[in-house]
């Protein structure tokens, strides 16, 4: 089997995790220039910046970097439910004196799309990850087109196994422990979802791709235990989160390096898909799990004047402040200098 | 720092996790003859049987061995909620014939107490672990009286640090993906439970005694992966539970061995407590979490003649089919070759 470097061209077999909302193309630059793989979230960002960004990596490295998207199908608008959710949080709109009936339905996150493809094939990147399962098989013929590695994330076996099926060329094992949204496709019933140490072996030994892990990796020693289990190599995003290269936010920032941190939860509030954020009045107030909540990813814009009003005023009470089960690796530091430490001893 | 086995006498750091009602001394008689140590699991033993599985053990091995007990507080009976949950029982009973008049309540598990203070002190074992916090300091004392270690449970940072404070010897740190009981003390909230990879080196990091991984570890490179993360040993459960020396059911054993096994969920159906055990009909059929069900340990008392009957006919709908995340190292094997297996490379 090919290792992780040899498939993505890379010298150490470390992802930096596509964090969407917290960082862009300074952190994927980072990391590919010290020889991990640097990734580019593109879920919240305009075709106009998906180019802006790719035009700025291509412009500081000449290393491998994997550009990520989600893969989701767009729900159909469902205004009486949306309105039955902003009735549910009219304390909070009266409490930061928002006017509810000026909030725009925004789509909050878009899937890949044909249109993306086009605007990808303008640079080749050596690797396009998916998040919820993968686009259709014609547009991935158009990714791998240029030659581009294609990977997505399994939560289950199962999934692992239908990922597997459909060509991709490693799969990534996201153990319960990650932080931000839960890659679950098949099934979305949560009890599904497995911490790192049962699940990465067990997909390891149903697939004959390499397999990749995350959840609960923070340090050298976490990177090596993951190889142990298998794993060809890591994808680590909470330990970039403090990152000077990442554009994680003061009231995130704040948390991270609070003990609020040491308590995550799974919550669908922020978005309508269940994601691991620290836990906060928000969530602590409505459920970390909310049946009312819009379907992903329409919650996002009931929640978002809500929480620019907080922020506005230093506090993360309303913020997805995502974050992974182990926060220990998180320093401030250079993100090329926490890519070698984690790969010390590979 | 002493390793885990000057603290014990072992030759192994591998402890056969101690499990109510799928063992007795037969398992620990083999795990501690092959060098690690075996553990009997008092909680649902009355003192004539503990005297008895305890000399069993003591007659087949001169090597240390863990005792292990539940240190929770007793509930006073509630006989409305005990009522209603029966109620909500009835077309199961009527299902298999049972007079849901007839059905006693039984104390369904009883905490350690000075009468088994007073017992153990006859046979001397090595080792006490407790689950659910610990015993009164009074009556650690009394354990501690003839050199015996005394262990422990902590599902976060804060209960290790809890336990630490009260002198324990060594942790045990139970990951989410660990089967049965989850041994969470101070706090009742299941969004604290981590992933073995996020709790056991954050704990590590913690306190200044050995810390011993427990949660989806199957076999030797798990083992190896827990002692990278920090782990002075392990303790394994779900491994142990096709063993010929474990008492494990036929209905459980074959859910093991089936692709049910795949899919476990934390329950508090079966006792009050959240356990982790493998999804069957009860569990689907009520709900994981059920918030009507007697507290911990009253809930046993109704479901016990409905397993029974169950059973009667081959089926485990009704069984607490206790397993952890990781059913991969299930091997139907005498628990020395196992146990040598699993400390392979050690």
């Amino acid at each position: 089997m090919m290792t992780l470097n040899q498939l993505f061209g890379t010298t150490l077999p470390v992802i930096q995790a596509p964090m969407a909302g917290v960082q862009g193309s300074a952190l994927a630059v980072a990391v590919s220039n010290a020889g991990g793989l640097g990734s580019l979230p593109c879920a919240l960002l305009s075709s106009d910046a998906v180019r802006k960004e790719l035009a700025a990596i291509k412009a500081q490295t000449d290393k491998p970097f994997n550009v990520n998207f989600f893969s989701h199908v767009s729900p159909e608008p469902d205004v009486q439910r949306d309105a039955e959710w902003r009735t549910k949080l009219a304390p909070y709109y009266a409490e930061f004196g928002i006017d509810a009936g000026t909030i725009p339905a925004g789509p909050g996150r878009t899937p890949f799309s044909a249109e993306a493809a086009e605007l990808l094939s303008e640079f080749k990147p050596a690797v396009v990850s998916f998040h919820f399962g993968l686009p259709s098989a014609e547009l991935l013929a158009r990714v791998r087109s240029w030659g581009a590695k294609i990977i997505s994330t399994a939560t289950t076996v199962e999934e692992a196994r239908w990922l597997e099926m459909r060509g991709v060329d490693a799969i990534i094992a996201q153990g319960v422990e990650a932080g931000g949204h839960r890659g679950l496709f098949l099934s979305d019933d949560l009890s599904t979802q497995m911490g790192t140490f049962a699940l990465l072996p067990q997909i390891v030994r149903a697939v004959n791709v390499p397999v990749i892990a995350a959840g609960g990796i923070a340090d050298a020693k976490g990177v090596a235990a993951a190889m142990m289990l298998g794993a060809a190599g890591v994808q680590i995003g909470t330990a970039y989160l403090l990152c000077p290269e990442a554009t994680t936010s003061q009231v995130h920032r704040a948390a991270l390096k609070s003990a609020s941190s040491h308590h995550t939860t799974v919550t669908n509030l922020f978005t309508g898909r269940p994601a691991r954020a620290i836990v906060n009045r928000f969530i602590k107030e409505q459920g970390a799990i909310n049946a009312a909540v819009p379907v992903f990813p329409l919650a996002t814009s009931a929640i978002t004047p809500l929480r620019a009003a907080a922020e506005g005023r230093g506090s993360g009470d309303f913020s997805p402040l995502w974050a992974g089960q182990n926060t220990s690796g998180c320093k401030e530091q250079a993100a090329a200098e926490l890519t070698r430490e984690l790969a010390f001893g590979l």
